[in-house]
């Protein structure tokens, strides 16, 4: 099951880039939820290439169909099946990596665990499996808002330019009038700037996605090994990009002391609080009521148009490639969407885990 | 199975600070591996407190018994549970922190959620239940070795000490011959006295520490939900104290372009190899046979012998604290073993999981 | 993960009797086997429906498309999709049992669990998903082929009519020539006769199906909650229709002596054998090389055009119904394929769990 | 996780025969629950051995620990340990059995897989180890309880004596009144008997156990590979000694009709009911709110007193062998007590999946 995730909301993804379709089928999300297709598309739309000049210029429609788990228009109970059919699939540019694997990409590894690999569009390496993720997302954040929790992903760093601290609402609304996703307006400006020079050179750039959630109640996540930061971690971390994953603080801890890092509680209209929230919402693997803050490493785009050496496995020998296509100069306008499907998920499952959202039942 | 980790080699990790005993029940441990209790003592040393005067002073034995999986001085594939009866333990310094919980520590989120808590020692939130681990960690250990897979942790940084960039066998060599078990021994200096200052100002410090395993092979770790670099992040996230995880270059990646993050690949005596290793020997979340690097945020104790501010959930008021007591001013030392063990359990459950350790059968 | 079985071959199931689809998304098949969708279509015709006069007339042609999972005609180890859109399904017929559950149908738990049932063609609690279940279990069947097992079910008793015991061979000869898959041709005329009778007095009648593998090894199977025999009793009893699982003897041995039901080894040309077979093949939970031999008893098609008393949940009174429609009068000919098709799901996930069947990598 | 069962309630068991001790973690447990040492020892002294004339002569006090997860003498949310220490096993009688299996036991499938096999008193697969079940099973049945839910087993069958119908309450008397744990008393006797006389021949024999649960409510269970009676099916038949498991009218259905094995629901004091419960509380793999009803056959104990054929694997010879030592003639009067815990482990599992009984929040 290891394309599965989840405990008792689970996401189960299936499909590769140029393949038939890409999909997920979501078990565990409780009956009597009122769900239709644009509930999804809505979603995959945020993550769809092609929307904008620093995207890839590649038109994927990528229509979603539910297939099971709706009943005169609300979920039923039984397993939700999402698929969206593969169209402008090009996969005569890729034949030529079929024996030489691309630097940054899945490919070397992939071949060695697989041997038949498909290596049209990077196959199920391909970023394009997230579909299956902001399906599963999109059901998640649905069921969520049910309970008053809310999850935003924004771009809060690409290269060296950072998105400057703005509040819950501010970021909601920013991110929706920048092709980046940036909560940040101004900084959205010069990220732009600097992905557009970045595809001029052949090149690409990484960033920085912080997510937060808002509305979640004291006591989800479970010791020792079904805490919420794990279970988070691990579905970050299991995004094609991410090569690092921070809660709160994050990385800053090291430089600080106890007294600088300690969240002090306080009463707050009858309301327990924390003063600051440098454990960004967890504590101990489980939550204590204030915002969920993550920040997500995202690295630079691996398909680049440029010169790389590697190395063809059939011949056994030193090749240089280059990647065309038409690729993202950076991806994390698209990936902010995947990584709120993703804390989506996990969410949606510790709450019904720990009694919150109640499982199907009389 | 939330106290549950791994799909294949499995740990359950069970007891708390103050109770009767620690232990854990590790399944899928492949038959006829020679394994003793010293083979899982002498890890346990490593984590024990009171070996150095940068630790705390309490004296725990934390001697280990074998109760099952073990005939005639090897494993024989049924379950090994290893247990640590408690001693050393003051319950009486805890009684105050019954209704009030201490900041940075876990409580007030356990509170909630459980309602009795026990608030001994932490109870099971508390660092010490972390032998469970590194019971797992030393069986994983010594069954990696027979792949030729080793396994360390070093102390990367403690506040703003940073350790200079060494080569395996010296970081192997020196962890051994300084209390912060860090793999420079000039920094190694400087970081005892930094931990030595701050434990003389009630202050505690943060840090970072690294894992490095060397010898795993290409073709560990499965698509989409079961990735290496995934299951990775959430074991050590699940560590109470660590606030961030990176993989290879991590959150360095945010600055930098394709070129310079991509490892490009080539042949070098017959075997490939990536020249750089920014992916950190892990990349679509299958390993590629490069060293993995891993980096974790270790968070200051929480525990510091200032006031701090909290408040006392019967009364519903606030409450000034002190949480006196033995603690250590920096965790790090300790840790160290037990990110090891955790980073042992997840290659060792791949390891099996894509068959490059054979199960038990004929 | 409530309809995913299988720890490392995993079927997960999804869709209902009259909705757009049915399926089953396969994780954990190893790459490089060949598969193609007439390998699923030729055991999904022995389910279907209307192939004979003691099935239902209706006709459904079940045609499976594969989405994904499948490059250059052979697996490659990512997840494989098969999906049925459904067809002749006539929605009309059940809106009466909207609020009036069916006497033998699961239909009252459903509702009582879920509230928004879809009371279609007994949405997803129809026997029309167990095509989930020959879908993965094709693709297990193929692949156990690869290493010598080979495994049929037949109809062993319909009412009273009893299969007299036939060699593996002539079974799986006889099971193509008629239409109850039966392995003894005398009793399936009778059978026969018996299932018409039933259907002209608009009744329904039970039976017991008995499958049988050959060619597993000695040693799948794990302790002490990963036994073969509970997996195999488990994935039977969860057919809809089946109320009883026996291994080798099984209720017999209750009258039985020690002496008489112990199977005593031998060695027979070499190799390991036992003299009788009472303990079918498993004992301990483990295989031990001999036939494993399951029965399971299959109650009469619930479906009856009889008048019957339930209780129309909305007004809170008795009320009398009839449930026409095109049922099949014995379900046993077409239940056989599942019960196989269950088989094969858990026994390929034990042979790459044994490690007999390498998983996927170099 | 193959010693595991359960998704939310989840027991793992470990230990062997003749190892250090047998116990179990409990986890998932709710927090908040009342429980003593006394409340699990009563239950095992319900399986121990040397109690009666119809059992073995040895003693063994089998004296349960409870080693974490209480605190103040309720659960508090973390994992319960049990622990057994044995002690009163004579290793010496098994030598001889080192390179022979023993017919009807496990050992050589157990040989085969494992190679280094504790031979000892049949090691992990010695019915010993169902101390672990009656641990988990005694916590199960305090949970249960609270909410209205009572699980009895007694022995429906001995050889060909069989136990007469007999209600709920007289059953739970009249088990308490005799040795072999029959409902009725005239029976019981003549099983008593019967036991004696094969005991007398140095033989053993077998028999029926029926397990009834009451106060399930309907709504618990599944689809479509989460089922109850799956479940049920899945730890009945992992238990040593059962080759087949019914439900309901189990094996008998074969020879029904639709309008004799469906139940009829009706109205009773403005509850719904079945007017037959055919179908044993379960439909659908989802409870209907009739009292569960299970048989599990039970095989007589393969130790007997007589000379058998085996094979010598070390010398590839056929060998006869003797299984002296101290053995029930009738295992049944002691499985009773595991049934039962097996059947309320998998009820308590699916009451808090169903959201009946609520995990651990606020």
């Amino acid at each position: 099951m290891v394309n599965t995730t989840g405990k008792c909301f689970s996401v189960t993804s299936f499909g590769s880039s140029h393949g038939k379709a890409i999909g997920a089928v979501i078990d565990g999300c409780p009956a009597n939820l009122e769900l239709s297709e644009e509930d999804i598309q809505k979603e995959l739309n945020k993550r769809k290439p092609g929307t904008s000049n620093i995207s890839t210029p590649r038109k994927e429609s990528d229509h979603v169909q539910i297939l099971s788990g709706i009943f005169k228009g609300k979920t039923d109970g039984t397993p939700l099946t999402g698929v969206v059919f593969n169209k402008d699939q090009h996969s005569q540019d890729y034949s030529k990596f079929k024996n030489t694997p691309r630097p940054g990409h899945g490919d070397y590894g992939w071949m060695c665990k697989y041997e038949n690999y498909d290596y049209n569009g990077g196959g199920r390496g391909s970023g394009r499996i997230t579909i299956g993720h902001v399906i599963g997302g999109a059901i998640a954040k649905k069921l969520l808002k049910e309970y008053g929790i809310e999850i935003i992903a924004h771009t809060k760093q690409i290269g060296n330019i950072k998105s400057r601290e703005q509040n819950f609402n501010t970021i909601k609304k920013n991110i929706e009038k920048n092709a980046v996703r940036c909560g940040d307006l101004k900084a959205a400006s010069k990220m732009e700037d600097l992905i557009i020079s970045k595809k001029n050179e052949n090149e690409s750039i990484g960033g920085i996605v912080e997510i937060i959630a808002n509305g979640v109640p004291a006591g989800i996540g479970e010791p020792a090994f079904g805490k919420l930061d794990g279970d988070l971690a691990k579905i970050l971390m299991e995004i094609g990009s991410v090569k690092g994953v921070e809660i709160g603080k994050g990385f800053k801890v090291a430089e600080m002391t106890g007294s600088q890092n300690n969240d002090e509680y306080i009463i707050d209209k009858n309301k327990i609080k924390t003063t600051t929230n440098n454990a960004g919402g967890i504590i101990g693997g489980i939550s204590n009521g204030m915002p969920i803050i993550i920040k997500t490493a995202v690295k630079p785009t691996p398909s680049i148009s440029k010169t790389q050496t590697s190395v063809n496995l059939e011949k056994s020998e030193n090749e240089e490639i280059i990647v065309k296509g038409r690729h993202d100069p950076c991806i994390l306008p698209r990936i902010t969407t995947v990584t709120e499907s993703s804390v989506a998920i996990v969410i949606a499952d510790h709450m019904i885990r720990s009694g919150f959202i109640p499982p199907n039942h009389l």
